[in-house]
C-alpha cells in the first residue's frame, strides 16, 4: 500500500504519476471506509483527492501555505500530513477536528470553518510575507459556492488591485461555470499557457482593421480589442478584469495536468486564479449520484449507502409547520442561505416555489432581502444556522430592527452542535441578539412548542427570533400551554429551588427536578420561553419564594439567560439569593458529542445534581 | 423662486427642462446656504441634484419606491418632498434626520445609513410586489464606493439570477470607471438604447465569418460573439454577464438625458443597471476641488470654505501615536475600510505606504485580512467605526478570536456619535465584543491613556479592542498610571460611593465625585480600563467598602459595564448593595448633539447628581 508510506507531503514528491493514481484509489477507499464508520464530510473530500495530491506534490508545506476555505475538504490533506491513523477518529471528542487546525499540524496554516474567508486570509499572509521579504507561495482553495459570499468578493477586488503574488484555486464542483465552456477546456488551457492567444489576437486585429466596412467604426475601440479577445477565449474575463491572471478551466482529476499548471503558477509574480473542475463524491457511486446527501454524513453501510434517518429533527418540524402555515397565509415567504435541506425547507421550496428564496452563501443579503420583503407587506421567515447569523449581525440591527420590521428569524443549530466543533457551535446567539433593541427572542422546549412559537411569530408584528438546536427534542412529556407575549411557562411548582431553563434545556430542568423530588427537594421549573422581553414579574415571584435559583442554557455564560436573571436580582435589590448558572464557559468549545461536551462543561444531569447535593450537605 | 413651489415630487412634473435647470441652481444655493449653517453631508448632495430631479420627475412617489444607499445624499429628495424648511434644522435634536426615515415621509420607503444595503432591500421589495401582483417601479441608488461592499455584490448576483423588474442606479462619482470609457459616453448610450449594437453585431458576425483565414478557427466561438461584441461597446460587461441589463454611462448632470433613459427603463421588465456619472460637490467650487473634505462638514463660511478644526480628536491622537510606534516597530500594519481620514490614518498612509491598507467599504475582508497578517507574524492595527464593526462581527469571532490572534482592533466613533443618529451610534460595541472568548477590551479615559493603551496593545499578544469616542477628550486633569493587564485605575478614594466608569465617561465620574465631595459624600472613582478581563478583586474591594455603586458608560444598558458589575455582585453573594447604572436604554438612539442626548437619557452630570441627592434625602 502506497498510502502507508505517505507521512507528510515530502513523501508525495517521491512518487511517480502511476503511483499517485494508485494512491488516489487507496485514499478514496480509505475515506469511504473511515467516514462510513465515523461520519463526516465525504463528498467534498472525494472530490479533491487529485487536487490535494497535485498541490502537495508541487508545493512544500509548511513553507508554502495552503488555506482550505470552509475546511471540511481537508481530510485528504490530513491523511497526507501525518494524520492518516487519526482520521479514524476524526471529529470525535479528544481527537482531531474535521477542519484545519493550526494546533494539529504546522501544515495547517490557518483555521477555517465558515465559508468565504480564505482569500482574505491568504492576502493577509501575502502582505506579511512581502513586508518580511520572505519567499514562498500562498494558496487559497475556495469552492464555487463560497465564492458567492460577499467577503470573498470583497477580497477578490482587493487581490486584483494590490497584485500580491498568490494563487487562488477555484474548486468548481457544481459544474455551473463549466457548462458553457466545457468543450473548450483543453484549448483554453493550452492557449493561455502557451501564450497562443496573443498571436491570435494580433492576427485577428490585423484582419479586422483591414476590413474597410467596419475599419473606421472600430477605431473608437481598437484599444479594447485585446481585452475583448480574451473574452473570446477565456471564460474568466471577470477575474482578468478585476486584475487577476486567470488559468482554466482545468480537469481537477488529472494530476499530471494539475501539477504542470501549479508549477507554472509558482513562477508568476502576481495573483493567479486557477479554475479547477472537480466532481463532488468522485469514486463512490452513491456520493457521485447525490453529492448533497453525502456532504456531511452519519455512519453508514458502504454497500447500501446512507439510509435516511427516521429521527425527527427540529428543522423538519419547522419546515413542515411552515408549509402548513403558508397554505393558509399567502404572505409567508421563506428565505435561506445555502441551507435549504439543513434547515428543513426542501418541502417548502417545492410546494411554494414562488415564495421560496435560497440566496446561496450570502447571509447578509438574505437578511436585508427579508427586511425589504417585510417592508413591502409580506412576512419573511428566514432560517439560518446560529453561527452563520454572526455574518448578518449588522443587517439584523441596521435593516431589520431599527425599522422594527416583522421578520421571523429562525435560528437552527443553536446551542451545542457537537462534532463540527468550535467554528460551528451556536453558543453566542442568545447573547448577541439580546443586545438589539426591538427584538423578541423565543426558544421552544420541544417540537410542539416550536410549532406554537412559529405560529405566534407569524402573527406578532415585530422582529422575532426563534432558536432551536440541531437534531431532535429531548425526551420528557410536556403539556404545552399557548404562547403569550413576554410570559414564561411554569412546568412544576415547588418551594425549594427555582430552576429556570431555556429551550432545549427545559427538559434538563425537568429531569433535575424529578430527581430532586425524590430527595424531597421541590422545585419551581420555569420554561422561560421569552428571553426578551423577559417575564420579570413571574420570575421575581418564584425567586422571592425559593431564594435559590438554577439557570440552565445552551449558550455562553456571558450575556444570555444567566445574565438576565442576575441583573434582575440586582435591579430588584433582592438579598440572600443563591444562584448557580449552568452554561458554556467563556471559551471556544471544541468538537465532541453533545453528551460528552455537556459532561465536560458540567451541564449534564449528574453534574447539576452533584452540585446541589454538595450545597445541601454544606448547609 | 421655483424651489418654493415644489412641495412634493408631483410639483416637479409640471416644470419644463429650463425650469428644472433653474431649480438645480436654486437647490444648490439652498444646500450650500443651509449646510454651511447646520453642517451635514454637502458634497454628495451637490452631486445628485439633477439625478434626484430627473428620478422624481419620471417616477411617482410614494407609489414607486426609491431606496437611497447609505442615504446621506437624500437631502435633495427631502427638499423636493415636503421638507424644504425642515432641512434648515436637519440632523438637529428633535428635527429631521440626515438619512431617509420612513416615519418622516411616505416618500422615504426604506431607512438607510450603513453602506451597500439598497440592492438587497430593493430586491426584497420587488419580490413582495410581485407576489402581491402590484405594479410599480423600485429603484436602488448606489454609489460606486458602496458597490464594493460584499453584501451589495451578494445582492447583485441574486438580482441577476432571479430577474425581477427593478432599477439599480449606479451613481458613479469617483469617475474611476469612466476614465477608460469617457470618450464613448454618448456613443454607448445611443447605441444601447437604439439597439444599434445588435445591427453592428450581425454585420460584424457576417464579416468575420466570411474571412476564410479565421473563419474555421472561429467556429468554436461563434456563439460567444454576441456576448463579446457587447464588451466592445459596453463597459458593463460584468453586469450583463451576471444577468442585468446595463445602460450607460450617462451624464448625471443632464436632466433631459437622464429622464429619457429613466422613461425607457420603466418599460423594461427585468433588472436594469443604469450607470450614471456625477461629480461630487458639483456647483460649489471648494467642494468640487476637495469632495472628501466636503463629505460631512461642520458649519462653515461659504466664501472661505471649511477651515480645518484645531480641536484635537481621539482619531488624530490614535493616528499620530501609531506613526510614532510604527517608526520603531516595523511589524505594525494599519488597516481601514474607507475611513482613512476619519480614523486619523492619513499621516500613517503617507509615512508607511507599504504598511497601510485601505480596503474600501469591506469591513469583513478588512478583519480577516488582519487575521492573515497576524497569523504570519506582523501586527495589524485595524481602525473602523464602532457601528461598522457590526459588519465584521463573524470575522472577529471566527477568524481572529478562535485563533487568538494578535490583532489590534481600534473602535473609533464608539459611544454616542451625535447628529448622524441611530444607524451610526456606537452604542453596542462593548456588549458584542464582550461575548467573544479570548478578546481583551480596553477604553481610554483621555488622549494620554489612548496612547498608553495603543502602546500596550502592540505588545500584548492577544485579540484586543480599544474603543474611543468621536471627537475630543472631555476636560479634567488626570494623572495617568501605566497600563497593567486586567487592572483598573483608582482615581479617587472615598468611603461612601463607588463610581465605576469606562472610557469617555470617566471624566463624568470625576465631575460627579467632585460635586459630591462638596456635599461631604466621598467617592471611590474607578476608571475600569479593562472591561474584559475585568479587575474583579479591586472592584469587589471597593463595593464591599461603600456598598453603593454607580456605573457610567456610553453604551447600551444591555451587556456592557453595568451587566458585568451586576453579575459580579451576584456571583459573589454580596447583599444590601445599592447600584444605579447610567447607560443608554435598550432602544435605538436618535440624532442630536451628544449633550442633548446625554441629557435626554439622563447620563449628564445634573441627572446623576439629582438621583444621588434624591437617594440621600430618601435615606
Amino acid at each position: 500500500m502506497i498510502i502507508n508510506r505517505i507521512n507528510n507531503n515530502r513523501d508525495l514528491k517521491k512518487l511517480n504519476y502511476k503511483e499517485k493514481i494508485e494512491l488516489t484509489n487507496e485514499i478514496r477507499k480509505y475515506l469511504v471506509e473511515t467516514i462510513s464508520k465515523t461520519g463526516g464530510h465525504l463528498a467534498s473530500n472525494l472530490g479533491v483527492v487529485e487536487l490535494t495530491i497535485a498541490l502537495e506534490s508541487v508545493f512544500d508545506l509548511p513553507k508554502d501555505k495552503i488555506i482550505w476555505d470552509v475546511g471540511h475538504q481537508s481530510y485528504v490533506h490530513k491523511i497526507i500530513n501525518g494524520r492518516r491513523e487519526k482520521v479514524k477518529k476524526i471529529r470525535q471528542f479528544g481527537h482531531i477536528s474535521g477542519f484545519p487546525k493550526t494546533k494539529e499540524s504546522d501544515t495547517d496554516c490557518f483555521n477555517t470553518g465558515h465559508s468565504s474567508t480564505s482569500i482574505s486570509a491568504a492576502l493577509g499572509m501575502a502582505i506579511a510575507r512581502d513586508i518580511k521579504k520572505e519567499d514562498y507561495n500562498i494558496i487559497a482553495v475556495i469552492g464555487d459556492g463560497a465564492l458567492t459570499g460577499g467577503m470573498a468578493l470583497e477580497a477578490l477586488n482587493h487581490v486584483g488591485s494590490i497584485k500580491k503574488k498568490m494563487i487562488i484555486i477555484l474548486n468548481d464542483n457544481e459544474m455551473s461555470i463549466s457548462k458553457n465552456i466545457s468543450g473548450m477546456n483543453e484549448l483554453l488551457t493550452n492557449l493561455r499557457l502557451k501564450k497562443r492567444y496573443r498571436k491570435s489576437n494580433n492576427k485577428l486585429k490585423k484582419i479586422i482593421s483591414s476590413v474597410p466596412l467596419i475599419g473606421q467604426y472600430l477605431t473608437y475601440i481598437i484599444k479594447k480589442i485585446k481585452k475583448t479577445l480574451k473574452q473570446l477565449f477565456i471564460p474568466g474575463m471577470y477575474f482578468e478584469e478585476i486584475g487577476l491572471k486567470y488559468i482554466g478551466p482545468i480537469d481537477g482529476h488529472n494530476i499530471e495536468e494539475l501539477e504542470a499548471i501549479f508549477k507554472k503558477a509558482k513562477n508568476i509574480d502576481e495573483p493567479v486564479l486557477i479554475h479547477v473542475i472537480t466532481k463532488k463524491g468522485k469514486g463512490y457511486k452513491f456520493a457521485e449520484e447525490s453529492p448533497e446527501q453525502y456532504h456531511g454524513v452519519s455512519p453508514f453501510n458502504i454497500d447500501t449507502g446512507v439510509v435516511p434517518s427516521n429521527n425527527k429533527t427540529y428543522s423538519e418540524v419547522f419546515g413542515n409547520k411552515l408549509c402548513e402555515l403558508a397554505k393558509e397565509n399567502k404572505k409567508i415567504v421563506a428565505i435561506t442561505a445555502a441551507m435549504k435541506d439543513g434547515t428543513g425547507l426542501s418541502r417548502f421550496s417545492e410546494m411554494f416555489k414562488e415564495r421560496f428564496y435560497d440566496v446561496g452563501i450570502a447571509e447578509q443579503h438574505a437578511l436585508t432581502l427579508a427586511a425589504g420583503i417585510a417592508k413591502n407587506g409580506m412576512i419573511p421567515v428566514v432560517s439560518i444556522y446560529s453561527s452563520f447569523y454572526q455574518r448578518g449581525f449588522d443587517q439584523v440591527i441596521h435593516d431589520i430592527c431599527t425599522q422594527n420590521l416583522h421578520v421571523v428569524m429562525c435560528v437552527d443549530r443553536a446551542g451545542c452542535v457537537g462534532s463540527d466543533g468550535e467554528t460551528h457551535q451556536g453558543l453566542f446567539d442568545l447573547s448577541f441578539f439580546k443586545i438589539i433593541p426591538n427584538i423578541v427572542i423565543l426558544a421552544p422546549k420541544n417540537f410542539k412548542e416550536l410549532e406554537l412559537m412559529l405560529e405566534y411569530a407569524i402573527k406578532i408584528k415585530k422582529p422575532i427570533v426563534i432558536r432551536y438546536p440541531r437534531g431532535g427534542e429531548k425526551k420528557n412529556h410536556f403539556t404545552t400551554t399557548p404562547i403569550k407575549f413576554a410570559t414564561l411557562e411554569k412546568l412544576k411548582d415547588g418551594k425549594d429551588i427555582s430552576i429556570i431553563a431555556i429551550g432545549n434545556m427545559v427538559s434538563r430542568a425537568m429531569d433535575v427536578a424529578t430527581i430532586l423530588e425524590k430527595q424531597n427537594i421541590m422545585c419551581d421549573v420555569i420554561n422561560i420561553r421569552f428571553l426578551k422581553p423577559i417575564d420579570e414579574t413571574a420570575i421575581l415571584e418564584s425567586i422571592k419564594k425559593t431564594k435559590k435559583i438554577i439557570t440552565i442554557e445552551d449558550n455562553t455564560i456571558i450575556g444570555g439567560l444567566s445574565s438576565s436573571i442576575k441583573e434582575l436580582i440586582v435591579n430588584n435589590n433582592l438579598n440572600n439569593i443563591k444562584i448557580k448558572s449552568y452554561a458554556y464557559p467563556d471559551k471556544f468549545i471544541e468538537h465532541g458529542t453533545v453528551d460528552e461536551l455537556e459532561k465536560k462543561y458540567k451541564l449534564d444531569i449528574q453534574s447539576i445534581i452533584n452540585d446541589i447535593n454538595k450545597e445541601v450537605n454544606h448547609e
